[in-house]
C-alpha cells in the first residue's frame, strides 16, 4: 500500500544527507569535543562550522547566544523558567503575556509559573487563528517581563505579526520570545529583524534528528538556564555536547533554508492543488488566509466527520495526518484552535491537520485528493449528526 | 599513529551493533509516536521493548517511573529542582545532603538552589576517595528533603556506600536520589536493591548515543519534574519521544548488563595490568582500594608531572586520557577531587584518569604502558620542581 507522510508539522524524516552527515560521529569520531586529547579536538572544526550554519539559519548576530539544547520543550522551559528567576524574582513585573494556542510546553510551563505567583495573560486569537495586536497592546504594561508569542502556529500555519508584538513588547520595558519552531524552514527566519530577546527551535522539525534543538538569546537579553552543571555552551547548558546531532542539526539548517524558494514555490503549490480539491468538498472549511500561513499547513474541518474516525480511514488507506498538535494527540478532547477561533463544538471536533514537506510528491497529493474525498464521503454516509449528504 | 581511547568515563563510542540498531529510524521509520497513524503506530512495540531493556536493566520495577530524557545533567537538575518545588518549598524540610565529589550537574544545581534558600551539605570524601558512613549520619537531620549521592566517582571510580546511605536517609525520612552515570556498565545496579527513590543516568556513558538519558523514579516517591509541557513520559518530561535514541539506549542497556561479567573479568585485568606498570614508576599514586572501584578507571598522580602537560604528551603518542571531568576539562584547576581527599597542592594538579571500556584491547593496554613512563620520565627530566629522578 502507498504511504503518504502528511504529518510534518509533527515530526519529519531525517534528510538522507543529514543521516550521511552524523555518520562518522557515532563509533569512530566519538570524542567529547571539551576534551583535551585528539578525539575531542577532531571534533571542534565540524562543530563551529555546525555553529555557523545554524548562525546564519537564523541570522543570528556573532554577539548572540545559541544555545545548543535536547529540543523546542527545553527551550521553552528555559526562557520561562528562566524569565521568572532573571527577571520575575527580582523586579517588579510579575507578568507574562503569551495567547491561547502556543505549544503545550509554554502553557503548561506557564501554569506551573502561576502556581509561583506570576500573572499569566492567554490573548485569544481571531476567527483567522491569528492575534490581533490592538489585544497585545492592551495586555502588555510596565508590569510585563516577557511576551511570548509563536512565529507560526502547528496546526493552522497561522503566521503570526511577531515583529509588531516585538515592538509592542519593547516599547513597554518587556523582553520577547518567539517558538519559531514552526517557521524554520517554511518561511525565512531572520531573529535580528523581528528583534526577539529569545528564539526557540527544534531540530526534527525541519529534517534533522529528534532530541536536538536551539536556544537564541539575544546579545543584552538577560541569560536564561535551566539544566546548571558543566561550563558547556558558555555556562548556559550543561550536558556533553552532541556532536553528532548538532553536527545533523546546523546541515539541516542549511538546506532548510537553500529550500526556502522551492517551499514558497513548489510545497505551497502541492499545499494549494490539495486545498484546492478538499474545499470542493461541501461543509468543509479551511481555517485562516492562506497567505498568511506558512506553505505547508491545512487545517480542514468537515462536518460530520469526527476528527479521529478520519484519521483512522485515511491510515487504513496509508494517508498520515493528525487532528492537530501530536502533542496531545492521544487525548481526544476538542481541537484548541478551532474553540480558540470560536467554532461551535461539533465542528471542533473535525479537524484534520495535513502538512507536507520538501520531500512531498506530487503523486503523493494526487493519491491523498483521491483517498481524502471519499473517507469523508463514507463517514458522512453513517454519521447520524449529517444531513448534508442526504439531502 | 595508534589511537588509544583511555576516556570512557568522559564519553564512550557507540556499539556498532547500537548504531546498526538504530538505522531504521532515521528516514524510514520516522514517525512520532504518539501519532494515531501507522507511521507513529509501528515504532510503539520496539519502544516498549527498549523500555523493557532499560526498566529490566536497572531492576526497576513496573509500577516504578522511568523517564527518559536528554541526559543525566538533565536528570540530575529534575531531582535536585523538583525536589525543591515539590517538598521544600512546602514542608519544614529546607535541607539537602550532598558530597563535594558529585558531577558538576548536581553541584551548580546545589549552588542554585542554595540561592533559593536551601541549606546544602557538602560532604568530604576520605583518603580513599569514598564516603565515611559517620558523616552521613551527622549531616542528615528531620530537617533534610533528600540526599544525593553518587553510586561512582566519575574521577576515581571509588563506589560509594550508597545502600547504607539510602538507609540513613529514610530512617530521617529524607528521600534518596544517586546519580549511576558511572555505575552502569560497570558494576551491577539495582536500583530496587538499594532503595533509592532517584536513579539518573545517560546512555553516552554505556555505548549508547549522546543526547539520551533516564531518570528513576520509585513507586511513591514524590514526581519530579523540569521540563513542562505535553504528557510525554506519563506527563513527567515533555519533547518528542525520542525513538532512534531510545531504542539505541534500550539496546546499550542490554548489552551493558549481559557485559558485567567481561567487566569484571577481562576489563578488570587489562586495568589491572596498566595499575601495576603504572605503580612501578616511582613517585606515582593511584586513589582508591582497587576492590571498591569500579573496574575500569584508575586515577594516578605522578609528583612532578602536571597533569595537562602529560596529557599533551600522551596525545602527541596518540593516548587519550583525560585531567578528571570532561565537564571541567578546559580549566586548568587543581583536580578538585584530589582536594578534596587532601592531597598536597602540587599532588592535586598532577592527576591524570585512565578508563577503559570493553573496547580496549590488550595491545592497547601493552602500547599504554609503552607510552605513559615514557612520557611521564620526559617531563620529570625537565621539571625543575621534581628532584626524584635526579637523586
Amino acid at each position: 500500500m502507498q504511504r503518504v507522510y502528511l504529518d510534518n508539522n509533527a515530526t519529519t524524516m531525517v534528510d538522507p544527507k543529514v543521516k550521511e552527515a552524523m555518520e562518522p560521529f557515532w563509533s569512530e569520531k566519538y570524542g567529547n569535543p571539551n576534551s583535551l586529547h585528539q578525539f575531542g579536538i577532531e571534533l571542534r572544526g565540524r562543530l563551529r562550522d555546525a555553529l555557523d550554519q545554524l548562525y546564519a539559519g537564523i541570522n543570528a548576530s556573532d554577539e548572540d547566544d545559541l544555545v545548543i539544547n535536547g529540543c523546542a520543550s527545553e527551550g521553552n522551559n528555559t526562557v520561562l523558567q528562566g524569565i521568572y528567576h532573571e527577571v520575575i524574582r527580582h523586579s517588579a513585573r510579575d507578568h507574562i503575556v503569551t495567547t491561547s494556542v502556543e505549544h503545550p510546553s509554554v502553557r503548561a510551563t506557564c501554569n506551573f509559573l502561576e502556581s509561583l505567583g506570576v500573572k499569566i495573560t492567554y490573548l485569544s486569537v481571531n476567527e483567522q487563528g491569528s492575534i490581533d495586536l490592538e489585544s497585545v497592546k492592551e495586555a502588555v504594561s510596565d508590569k510585563t517581563a516577557l511576551v511570548s508569542v509563536m512565529w507560526a502556529n502547528n496546526e493552522t500555519g497561522a503566521i503570526f505579526p511577531i515583529k509588531e508584538i516585538a515592538e509592542i513588547a519593547r516599547a513597554k520595558g518587556a523582553l520577547f520570545h518567539t517558538d519559531a519552531v514552526q517557521a524554520i524552514g517554511k518561511i525565512k527566519v531572520d531573529a535580528r529583524e523581528v528583534e526577539a530577546d529569545y528564539l526557540t527551535f527544534s531540530g526534527h522539525k525541519f529534517h534533522a534528528p529528534k532530541g536536538i534543538g536551539g536556544l537564541y538569546i539575544r546579545s543584552g537579553a538577560p541569560k536564561v538556564r535551566l539544566i546548571y552543571g558543566g561550563e558547556h555552551m558558555g555556562g548556559l547548558r550543561a550536558g556533553t555536547v552532541n556532536a553528532p546531532l548538532m553536527i545533523g542539526m546546523g546541515l539541516a539548517m542549511e538546506l532548510a533554508v537553500e529550500s526556502l524558494p522551492y517551499e514558497a514555490t513548489t510545497v505551497r503549490r502541492l499545499k494549494d492543488k490539495l486545498e484546492d480539491a478538499l474545499l470542493e468538498i461541501p461543509d468543509l472549511f479551511v481555517v485562516g488566509d492562506r497567505d498568511r500561513r506558512v506553505p505547508n499547513t491545512i487545517l480542514a474541518s468537515a462536518r460530520g466527520v469526527e476528527g479521529e474516525s478520519l484519521l483512522w480511514d485515511l491510515n487504513k488507506n496509508g494517508v498520515a495526518a493528525s487532528t492537530g498538535s501530536a502533542c496531545a494527540s492521544e487525548d481526544l478532547a476538542a481541537n484548541p484552535i478551532l474553540s480558540a477561533i470560536g467554532s461551535d463544538a461539533e465542528l471542533a471536533h473535525t479537524a484534520v491537520r495535513l502538512s507536507l514537506s520538501r520531500f512531498t510528491t506530487e503523486a503523493e497529493i494526487d493519491y491523498a485528493i483521491q483517498i481524502i474525498p471519499q473517507a469523508i464521503k463514507r463517514l458522512r454516509d453513517i454519521s447520524v449528526s449529517y444531513a448534508g449528504g442526504k439531502k
